[in-house]
């Protein structure tokens, strides 16, 4: 049988759960590559400590060098993290002639072109399918699956950190504070959870989705992101008045031949199948022309689904090995650079609806003040709900409008929140529509 | 450009959705692929009807053999459907060295071992996508994506058709009758929807994810089939009281060493993902030892999916193609056949929980004839509903019970059907159980 050789620098979480997978389905692994998947070597700086993972001692070093300069290995698995080292050693080891996977979306998101024209010149595959969505086969969907298609539009949820904790304000009603610290507890959420909250990682992903849909690698500078971190449990209910829900969104959509790329929380409504993806899953919905609306969704982290991705991806360049081939598919999906440039649409300009909550004095007039200034500015309203007087004597008017553009509503709300009958900033949130899907 | 010659047999609503994605897309692919698609024949015994695509009539041909003889042509779509002389084409096709693509499902499922054989020996490729969930690229999760895990179990919704019967009767509380009608009406069902209707379909689906699971063709009348043409609404009401939805369920899972294959009504809980999964759409539920649970889902039928599915195996066989190899990955995905066998556990082995609703008559002491009966054959209640009298002076006794034996469910009702307190057949659904998912 023919073997194929690794060396795995980074035995963090990742490492051990993608040693297990090759340890504990091995025969399956070979019984379906037609080669055996020799691991032989782990570099990490820390070599002691347990992770709950037998690995023969002589297996690990300190010094990845010893992998990154090994003839034998073939493929080398940079699951450290991080971006300067981890850009290095991959740029070494695809320069010796071996093939990289990598879990490392900050990487691809950040430095993905430089990698991707590295691994071109070296005429070796570097794959990434752990980079976005963990366990969920999406890269392999958005490259192979639906390639006969233009995907029109892909709504995310990418971070299972976020998504468990807006599943908890929604179904108990917790404060973002009280579900970031129960996300904690359960051990959904790190003791810095500031890349989960802020969007970051999200952004990231996003990055490489937006690079995948359109063949051109975007750059995670030109994605439009905001976290979760201002939701509150008021929004979430009036949200849930309107027959929607508030979830963390990335959203990659072809509009006018250019491209929308944000991040940021927004009304979903109900009946969509996102929707219904909560707790730390995550679930990527993508239309394309042809094959219409789909949705993969799993789990997006974790020591196990990350693992199934990485090794996903060393049986796929096996495969290539075997047959004596790299390069099968290049890293975005093009044999050649698509015609048409990537034009990214800048937030200002994007179109959507809109949800506002209004903190306006109790007086008569007030409503009318404030939608003469959205008419003025091309926002027309399509429903309304304001409540009884609030706490500090203001009330919250909410509503949502039809289609608007968001320089129009910046401007609006400028003007809004300098009135002497609004008490404080309001909070906007953006609304993807009924669908009916 | 290298190119990659392709004839097509069949230009019915597949083969008209896969040129009409050949064209649309044309520039996208070559892109993509880096080799020119080109259809040069197209066969089928109409040639007149206007598929809504412009066809240069030079292409048509009432003769498939002028394809499968053609010494130009890489690559034959079967895109006809039926089994004999699909196979016979798909043969010789494969004889002559081409690559076969195929959206066939009843023939993998009740050909496949000998395809699959036939293919091997001569060293080409048959690919099947778009005979399992439309557009979904399920095969190819289940082939590479996945390929590192062991799968435990598959829950989908694999019929278009009944489950929008089934989504009208939960929805707005139709009769079959009147569900079909309307499916009929709106273009969800052909005129005769038998094969929908009876689980043949689903079920000659289930049997090639069966295969894809475990790496051995599965015979499609090793698979247990019951249709949704017995479904009524009051059963669907129940099952929203107890918490559940009722599901066309196509399941595959690994029991104690046995395969569980089999396809019928089921009650899903509300909360599972699956029940979220309306309308004419497909779904399919993996859980992998690594992965965790996943769900794949998207439009099952169509001109447009399945031509997706269709051009998305094309254009994997043309990257093949341009490297210069074939068979990268075999059928079922395994490149040597796995050492553990394939054995199916018969429907009377089966343990699952079970939803019963008796028509007695409305007597003190009933319910405790019944559970007694339940009780001596090992089934315990874990709960009921009694309702008032019925409409014939006959009451429904509704319960779920813990997990059961099918054989003794069946021991249990025979007996219980046969005591004169009970005055019609009762009726069974097997229930999934609650998983927090």
């Amino acid at each position: 049988m023919p073997e194929i050789r690794v060396g795995l620098i980074g035995f963090g979480t990742v490492g051990a759960g993608t040693v297990e997978a090759l340890f504990k389905n091995r025969e399956l692994i070979e019984d379906r590559v037609g080669a055996a998947i020799v691991l032989k070597k782990i570099a990490d700086l820390d070599t002691e400590t347990d992770r709950g993972i037998q690995v023969d001692s002589t297996l690990l070093t300190t010094d990845a060098m010893e992998i990154i300069d090994d003839p034998e290995i073939d493929v080398v698995l940079e699951l450290m993290g991080g971006c300067d080292k981890a850009r290095e050693f991959i740029t070494m080891a695809m320069e010796r002639g071996k093939h990289v996977v990598t879990a490392n979306k900050a990487l691809i998101a950040q430095h993905g072109k430089e990698l991707f024209e590295t691994a071109a010149r070296c005429g070796v595959d570097i794959a990434f399918e752990a980079s976005v969505g963990g366990g969920i086969p999406i890269i392999r969907a958005m490259r192979e699956g639906l390639a006969a298609n233009q995907i029109e539009a892909v709504l995310a949820i990418l971070n299972g950190t976020s998504n468990y904790i807006l599943t908890r304000m929604t179904q108990e009603g917790l404060s973002f504070d009280e579900a970031l610290a129960l996300a904690r507890r359960l051990g959904y959420a790190e003791a810095d959870a500031t890349l989960d909250i802020d969007g970051s990682d999200a952004a990231h992903k996003l990055t490489i989705i937006v690079s995948l849909v359109f063949g051109h690698p975007c750059t995670y500078e030109d994605v439009y992101k905001e976290g979760i971190d201002n939701i509150s449990p008021e929004d979430i209910r009036f949200a849930g008045e309107f027959g929607y829900c508030v979830k963390l969104l990335a959203i990659a959509r072809q509009v006018d031949g250019q491209i929308e790329a944000r991040l940021h929380p927004a009304f979903v409504p109900l009946d969509h199948i996102l929707a219904n993806v909560n707790e730390a899953y995550n679930a990527v919905y993508i239309e394309g022309d042809f094959v219409g609306p789909t949705l993969f969704y799993g789990l997006g982290a974790g020591r196990r689904p990350t693992g199934s991705a990485v090794v996903s991806d060393l049986m796929d360049i096996a495969r290539n090995h075997i047959k004596g081939i790299s390069r099968r598919v290049s890293p975005l999906s093009f044999a050649r650079s698509p015609a048409r440039e990537l034009s990214l649409r800048p937030m200002d300009q994007v179109s959507t609806d809109y949800y506002f909550r209004f903190s306006a004095v109790d007086r008569p007039g007030v409503l009318s003040k404030i939608s003469g200034v959205l008419g003025e500015n091309n926002i027309s309203i399509a429903s309304v709900i304001q409540k009884k007087r609030g706490a500090r004597g203001s009330v919250p008017v909410v509503m949502l409008t039809h289609e608007a553009k968001e320089s129009d509503v910046r401007k609006s709300l400028k003007i809004i929140d300098q009135m002497d009958v609004v008490v404080e900033k309001t909070v906007l949130y953006r609304v993807e529509r009924k669908t009916g899907i």
